[in-house]
Formats: structure tokens, C-alpha cells, sequence
């Protein structure tokens, strides 16, 4: 049957018997993807069904869908030309996990976070409006991305309009991990009333509102969203679907496939992880430190597990442990509001995802001075290589907002000791990168006391030239510390920076005496980043300075090692750039 | 009577008529203070009656009270031992506009951005259940402040406390300028129906709900906050309050009196402000953009008048201006969906304001490469001066996102023509720094096409030494070039960069000839900025390079003069330092 569908036109005549075999035929091509490569398991199962009424009831791309994180897309590429990327394992490279405009003009955004789709939405019937033309705009968003700002502001706005605005509420009753947030009580409440509640969240931002039981049965589908097609007002379609639907561990073990990496589809069992994680290491360190002091305690935003807080662990955190659910702002500015009343929290979540909290790190954190601790994960070019999801914008971003510490410790017993001094220090706001990849251990002394800023440590005291290497990158240093000394017969220094956020200028200085050149090394872009600040402060030196790190640019899919050479930054690439 | 208050317990015992009259003279200091300083008339003037009753129910500071923008906190100055700061002139520079901890162990934390309180607010309320302390914790919020993505996600999580907060909702029916958004639509249900509607926008968000329809009244106030004093549960507090209460013209004209410059109190007239300035110029300009093609379309979000648009203009604007309300994050989502369908959008706030939105520049936006223009408005040590509204930030936060044209003019001519350019570009995500200060006018010849990006402009060929002077500072620059030939003779080269996001290549090699210093000059910290990035250019070569701009610090209440002496940004001070 899937190779009968070209575009969507294609399932216009289907009748109900033909639309459910199309359905089972899906799951089987995103069971081949997703058995084979990983990926958003729950959310891709779950929304088949309604992906094809949408399909059957709007013309796209005339009509315009608009996905909100688009992790849930699959069904949609299927069914626009790009079914080849599920069932040819030889074509999955074709395709993103995510909504791409260069893939299809079926795809209108390339979008990852969550919470944006009203607000994209509410951009293309603006245009449609100016220009005077006609279609239907649709958003579809998952309820766990409702609890976003940005979502909640869309949503609000969107009764503004005036005009053709569909939002399709997709409500799984689950985020990436459980709900959390007194919206998710309202969204029970009208499940349990057929819609029917007085009380109505999405009433009450000024929108109308249809409700769905079954958000995976075809018909019910059809039947609602032909009854909101050219409508001239904002309205949301509420409907109710099954997360992980039509695979039993999916529909059971909710959270844990929400995104899944590759399995054996008959026991659903992955290959076992082996060795340590910085995850684990993470969450055994903060339950420790929790139960020594009441005080402590770890909050994460909808994704507890990438600092190891399984349902079990959080169990065991108790009231120390707290997930907000998608709402990074409140998170930091919830965290100095807990630090300024003397609680030690700890809120940790990936690079990328702090990117929607710059202003509450600025202004709720930093202007107060208050002693918060943010982890930073899968701040590295070797951290997540989906182009919404990079981790090497951190440094530019934080590290140039006043009275932050940011630190970057080069491997895990550094990274202990920072956290710990971090969270029992009472004067800075404080983050921390998490370092990325294998876990390094180290035999060299770590300091545990990092309340004099800005002291960067010598490794190694060599001659002619110093190098800075910093976080994740001081393996590079070390290699190009090595190489130096043996094509030239003279041992480099190597320095491990450790803050970020500062110079060690009276180190810097000395390094004038002995040395004609510094090479700085960081896992980030170098606009607005370390070495750049180092290049500023011998500027008018005799000195030469090497910055070396990432381009500024926005990479997709990409492999590690090749961004690393495409950036000069082997060993042997800069020894051959400098010597 | 405001000589025997020194603190919150002095008011404890008063009857309605004192209540009354300590209104009163309140309203009298607020007069004296806003007539001769300037500041937020309406906020103050609404909510004295009801920052009394909270201080007669409630004990601060041990019942902790956060006040979000804080904007409104003068009548809770005045109540806790800063009355002199109003009544008297010779104190008025006591205090800031905002709480301050630094004035009182009243004030929790120093505020200034919408939308915050309710998140600080949980995280006081969560140290406290933490520490098995007792106490209330209030957030007062104004209906304006809850269109922003912060406090939706703040009041939505704090139903999930499960312990006491309070917030008041203070509803005087008006954000800076009038509301926006579906919201609004259910606080105005609320109000006509005694709060009795049962569709409940807080109810919705899991939170108990009570109604004071006369916030102006002390006995109905401080009855409903002795109600739910102690309460163990998640409570709004909804009170109707008149936005500037008392002073006839503020409770008229709502919107310009929201914040108002010193006036004469009989009349309500302040000096009239001569001559050109660049909000009129851009509302001017952007109106006949409009009249020409109606896909253009301006944006503010909840500050209009900062780039001109009076209710008059907004009028004549129709459906091509959008006031998105509070709500940064939409606002530059949805800007990125009107360019992506075809529109040509122009969203201008404050510099401080775009940190609300980095994520959205980013993701929304940049990674769309969606052809968008942002103004950013007192983006400038000239700009506003409170540590919260500082303008120096953003070369820093942009112009690292990859993909972003970030401009700066040095002129009026010139930052339309860059304007011009970037609403009828269709490549680019550009965001133009507005100039700061006086109009400056040029007979320099000015481009009208920016479409080969990064091409700075020679405006004079020297030697010896070049010049890079950015935006804002470019009479710095030429001040400085002056001086350099005046004392050595020979004239330096003076180079416009106009382009923050990228270098000129090809000229930086050229300087190299010629020239053995390079000195930046920029209106922002240097953290980040653009000139770090020549300093990295020339790291290895024989050029000198010298970066002068701002420190990384959070500034507060500062005369510009004294901060650009500080950072050495006179041309004397520059000239001395290098030669």
C-alpha cells in the first residue's frame, strides 16, 4: 500500500478498512526505523492515526501543518514522499528525525524544542491574513509541550488572530517523563468530562475548543477536524491519543520510550550500556549529598534521566528532587528564589535546552547573586548533532553574563569536586559543564576549593610555548602537549583554565617570560567564547595567540571527528598550523 | 503620620479612617517624588491600598513578599523605613525604582523584567517547606506581567507546591499599554461576574482562587488576605484595581501615564521635548513601508511607544501592527512564521527585553534563516540605567548566533538605509541596533545595499594606526582620529564596521600595510563582543590590537559619563593609554 502514497492526495478516497491498514502498515516502517537506528518511539506511535486524518482532511501544503518539536513527524515524512527513509533501511540517512524544510515543502520549520508550534502557527496565518489568500494553518502539540512559555504565550495570542488557526492539542497524558504543573490537572479533568468541563484551560485563553476521546480512530478524527476546516476562528482540537500505541512495552513503560535507541522488536531489550556514565555518577553524587543535608536538592525540566534520575531515583530523592516539566525559565528563576531562601539547588538540563533561559539566568540569577548551581549537559561538539539540539553554544551564551561562574572541569573527579563546591559555597550563581563522553578519571590532584575565581592550574610547566586547553578539550591539549615536545625537543606548558568566565591574569602575565606563544583550545564555537578573551588580553602584546575551537555555524547530523578536522583541531593539524 | 511609621507593625493597629488617611498622605509622597523624579505613576498610584493591607495581615519580612517587575513597590518603600526617599527630595536618591535587597531585608530580590515573581516566589516557598519553616509567601503579579511566558509557567507549577504561596493578581485592565491576548477575554469574565465565571484561567492552572472586586478598598483587601493568611494551598488572590488611583489624568490616560517623565501635579504637563528623536523616525518610517506594501508589519511586544506607535499610529497602522503584549519568545516565533509566509515583519523592544528571547533567535528564527527584522531599542551605555534594563548585553547574547545579521549604524541615514535593506532582503535574520541618543545626521555617503555581508567602510584612509569604531561609538572614533593627527601628525585610518556578525577578511589583511595597531571602539561589554574577535583575527600576526569597550558587570543608576571615564572610552584617555 505505502508504495501507492506519493503525496497526500493519495488517501483522499480511503475508506475506513483502507486508512486502518495504512496505519498498521506505518507502525511497520516505523518499527523497521526505529528498531534499527533509534528515536521518538512513544510520540511516533502514538500519533498515526491522527497524522492520516490530517492528511485526509487538509491539503497540504497548501493547508499548513506546523509540528511542535516534530519528533512526532514520522507518519507525516511517510506520507509526503519520504516513506522510502522508513522501509529501505539503505534511505535513512534521507531524512531528519525532525521537521525540514529542505526535505519537503510539506515541512515549514526545521524546529527540535518544544513549546513553538502556536507561535510558527500564528506567523503563517498572519502572512496569509496580509496577503489576503485563504488555507487552513494547523499546529499540532503534545500536552507535555503545553507547559512552555513560549507555548502558553502562543496560545494566549492565538485568540488575537481573529481568523483560521487550528491547534491540535495531542494529549498522551505524558511528557518525556510524567506531567508536572496544575494545567495537567485541567487536561484530566475535561478527559474525564468528554470535554465537557466548565473549567477549560484553553477557554480561558479566549479559544474555542473541540474534544476528541479517541485520538486513534480514523473516523473520530476525520469527523472533527472536517468540522473545523476553514473555520474563521482559533480553535483548538483536543484529542486524546495512546503514547507508544500498537507496541505493548511502549504503551506500558511510557517514559523510557519516549525515545528509545536501537532494540530487538521481539523482546524490545536494547544491547546492554556497559561501563560508567556521567548520568549515574551524576545522581548518586546529589543523593548522597541530599541525604546528608535537607537542604539539597536537584530539579531537572522534563528531563530527569539525562542526570540519572529514573523513576526509582526520584523516588528515592523524595521532596528534594523536583521536575518542572518543559518550563526552563521558571527553573532558574525558581532556583534562585530557592538559593536566596537558603536551599542548595542544583537544576540541571542539556545545553541547548538553557538556551530558552538566558534572561532568568541573567536577571533572576546573576543580578541577585544568588548561589544556584546549573549543570550543563551535552555541552560539547561530541554531545547531541541534531542541529535544534547542539551543545557548543553554551560558553558564548553564558559565559558573558556578569557574575556567573561557569567551569569547566577536564574530567570526573574535578567535575565532583566543582560540584560540591558549588553547592556548598554561598556567594556566586555557579554552572558547571558536565563533561561529555567516556568517563576520564585522573591521578593529578584536583583541587576542592574553588572560591579564589579565575585560578587556572599548570599541568605541566614547559617552555616556548602555553597551552589552554579547556573542559572536554584538554585531552587535545595533552596529545598536542606530547606531540610538541617530541618533533621539537622542548615540552609546551599545559594549563587546565577550569573557569570560563575569567582570566588568571597574573598567570598570563607571567607566561611572557618563556613563552612567544599561547594556544587555546574549547568544545564550543570561538565567537564569543574562552580564547577569544585570552586573544584580547595579549593583544598588545608581543605574544601570538591560536584560538582554536568550533566555527560559528549550525551543524546537522554530523560525526564528531569530522567537524573536529574540518576545524583544524588534531593534534596534528595545529602542530602542522603553528610549527 | 508617615514620621510614626518606621516599620510594618506601626500600621498593625489602624482603623479604616487611618487606613484612609495614611492612603492619603502615601499619595502625597508618591506625588512628590514622581513629579520632580519621574517614574511609574499608575502602577504606584493603584496599588498603595493594597500594599497597606498586605502589611497589615501579613509580618515581613518573616512573611516574605515579592513583587514582580517591582515597579509598583514604591508604597511598600515608603511602608518599611524608606518614606524619606518620597517625602523628602534630598533623599530621593536613596533608593531605586525596584525592590533592593540592598536597601532592606524587605526586599527578596532586585527585579526590573516582567513576569518573575511567581517563579521566585515558589522557590522561597520551596526553602521553606525544605527547612520545615513556616511562613507566607506572596507574589504580587499585575495582569499585564501575565502574559509572559515566565509567569505561565510560574503559576502553573505552583500548583504542584502543594504548600503556601499566595499571589495577588493585580487587575487594573491594563499591561503598559492596553492588554493583549485570549486571556484578557477570562479576567474580564472574572470581573463581571464576581469572580463566579466558571471557566477560570487559575482554576484552570490547579490553583484556589479568591476575588476582591474593589482593590482599592483597605477593609476588602485586608479581609480576603487575613482569609487565606497561612493557607496551605496554592491561592490567587484576584483584585480589581484603578491603574493610577487619585490623580485624575493618570486614571484617564492610562497608557502615558503608566510611566511618566516629571510633570507640574496641577497641570500634568511636562517640559515639552524638543527636536527629532529616533521612535518618531521609525514609526514614521516604518508607516510608509506599510502604506507601500502591506506585507510589512511592525511588532512590539507590550512597549509601542518605544519605537513610536502611539494609540494614534497604531490606529492608522490597522492589521500591520501587532502588539503581542508581554511575550518576547511569540513574539520573535511568530515573526519568524510571517517570514516564512511571505510577510515582512519588524519586531523592535528594548535591548534587555530580547534576552527574554535568545532560544527563539536562535531556533525559531536563525536556524529558519527566516527573513525577519529585529530592532533593538537603547541598546547603548546611553540607554536605560537600571542594573535590570542595561543595554550593553546584547553584542554580546546575538551577535554569536550563527546566521544573524547583526548591524550597527552610526546614523540616521544610515540605520534606514540598513532598515530598508533588511525588510526587502528575503535571506537574512537581521537585527539592526537602533542609535542611541541624539539624531545624528551624515553627509557621508551611506549604502543602500548590505547584501554582501561583512564589508566594513573606510570613512577615512590613514596610517599607522586604524580605527574600528562600532555603532554608537563611532564619534568616539572620529573624536579619537582626530586627536591622533592633531598630537603625532599623521592620520589614522577610520573604518565604520557596521556589520557585528562577521569580519571583513579581506580588509583586516589589508591593514596589515601599512598600520601596526588596530584599535576597537564599542557601545557594549567587551565579553563576547566584536572586538575580541579582530583581537583573534590578528592573534598571530604583527598587529597590535587594542579593545575598548565595557566591563563584563552588571551596572546600576550610573551617569554614562562616569562609566565611559571608567573604562578609559575618552579619546584622551584612549590616546594616552597607546601613545
Amino acid at each position: 500500500m505505502i508504495e501507492t502514497i506519493h503525496s497526500p492526495a493519495d488517501i483522499k478516497g480511503f475508506d475506513t478498512a483502507q486508512l486502518n491498514a495504512l496505519a498498521a502498515e506505518i507502525r511497520r516502517g516505523l518499527m523497521n526505523r526505529l528498531s534499527r537506528r533509534g528515536g521518538h518511539f512513544g510520540p511516533n506511535f502514538g500519533i498515526v492515526e491522527a497524522t492520516i486524518a490530517l492528511h485526509y482532511v487538509f491539503d497540504s501544503p497548501k493547508d499548513k501543518i506546523v509540528f511542535d518539536v516534530s519528533h512526532q513527524c514520522y507518519t507525516h515524512k511517510i506520507l509526503t514522499g519520504r516513506a522510502a527513509a522508513f522501509f529501505d533501511d539503505a534511505h535513512f540517512g534521507d531524512v531528519s528525525g525532525y521537521t525540514n524544510p529542505e526535505e519537503s515543502p510539506h515541512d515549514f520549520f526545521n524546529v527540535g524544542h518544544t513549546s513553538t508550534s502556536v507561535s510558527l502557527a500564528c506567523g503563517l496565518a498572519k502572512s496569509r491574513d496580509l496577503k489576503g489568500e485563504s488555507c487552513n494553518v494547523i499546529a499540532v502539540i503534545g500536552d507535555g509541550s503545553l507547559s512552555g512559555g513560549e507555548a502558553l504565550e502562543g496560545l494566549d495570542y492565538a485568540a488575537e488572530l481573529g481568523s483560521n488557526l487550528i491547534i491540535v492539542v495531542n494529549d498522551n497524558d505524558m511528557s518525556i517523563a510524567e506531567n508536572h504543573g496544575g494545567l495537567y490537572r485541567n487536561l484530566r479533568e475535561l478527559r474525564e468530562s468528554g470535554g465537557k468541563a466548565p473549567c477549560n484551560l484553553f477557554r480561558a485563553m479566549g479559544l474555542d475548543y473541540r474534544f476528541v476521546a479517541d485520538g486513534n480512530d480514523p473516523a473520530a478524527l476525520i469527523e472533527a477536524f472536517a468540522a473545523v476546516k476553514d473555520t474563521d476562528r482559533p480553535t483548538v482540537v483536543h484529542i486524546v491519543t495512546q503514547k507508544g500505541k500498537g507496541y505493548a512495552p511502549a504503551e506500558t513503560e511510557r517514559e523510557s520510550w519516549h525515545w528509545h535507541s536501537p532494540f530487538d522488536p521481539e523482546t524490545g531489550q536494547s544491547p546492554a550500556q556497559g561501563g560508567e556514565n556521567y548520568s549515574a555518577l551524576t545522581c548518586g553524587f546529589l543523593l548522597r549529598k541530599m541525604k546528608a543535608d535537607r537542604r539539597v536538592i536537584a530539579m531537572a525540566a522534563a528531563v530527569p534521566v539525562n542526570i540519572g534520575f529514573t523513576p526509582e531515583k526520584r523516588r528515592e530523592a523524595g521532596a528534594q528532587f523536583i521536575d518542572v516539566g518543559i518550563a526552563e525559565e521558571h527553573a532558574v528563576a525558581m532556583a534562585s528564589g530557592i538559593a536566596r531562601g537558603g536551599g542548595k539547588p542544583v537544576f540541571a538540563t542539556h545545553s541547548s535546552f538553557f538556551q530558552r533561559t538566558y534572561d532568568q539566568i541573567s536577571q533572576d540569577l546573576c543580578i541577585n547573586s544568588s548561589p544556584a548551581t546549573l549543570l550543563v549537559n551535552t555541552a560539547s561538539v561530541f554531545g547531541m548533532n541534531d542541529i535544534t539540539h547542539l551543545g557548543i553554544f553554551d560558553i558564548a551564551m553564558m559565559s558573558n553574563i556578569p557574575n556567573l561562574v561557569y567551569l569547566a572541569p577536564t574530567n570526573c573527579e574535578e567535575y565532583f569536586a566543582m560540584l560540591d563546591w558549588s553547592i556548598e559555597q554561598d556567594r556566586h550563581p555557579v554552572a558547571v559543564r558536565i563533561p561529555c563522553g567516556d568517563v576520564v578519571h585522573t591521578d593529578r590532584p584536583v583541587d576542592t576549593d574553588y572560591s579564589e575565581l579565575n585560578r587556572y592550574q599548570v599541568t605541566q610547566q614547559g617552555a616556548g610555548t602555553a597551552i589552554l586547553a579547556l573542559g572536554n578539550f584538554f585531552g587535545i591539549g595533552e596529545a598536542l602537549a606530547r606531540l610538541i615536545e617530541e618533533k621539537t625537543g622542548t615540552a609546551p606548558t599545559l594549563i587546565n583554565p577550569r573557569y570560563i568566565t575569567g582570566l588568571d591574569e597574573p598567570l598570563l602575565e607571567q607566561l611572557k617570560s618563556g613563552h612567544s606563544a599561547v594556544i587555546t583550545l574549547e568544545d564550543g564555537i570561538l565567537d564569543g567564547g574562552f580564547g577569544e578573551k585570552i586573544a584580547r588580553y595579549y593583544g598588545a602584546a608581543e605574544m601570538k595567540v591560536y584560538n582554536y575551537g568550533l566555527k560559528k555555524e549550525f551543524l546537522d547530523r554530523y560525526a564528531a571527528e569530522d567537524v573536529l578536522r574540518a576545524n583544524h583541531l588534531t593534534p596534528e593539524q595545529i602542530f602542522s598550523d603553528i610549527f
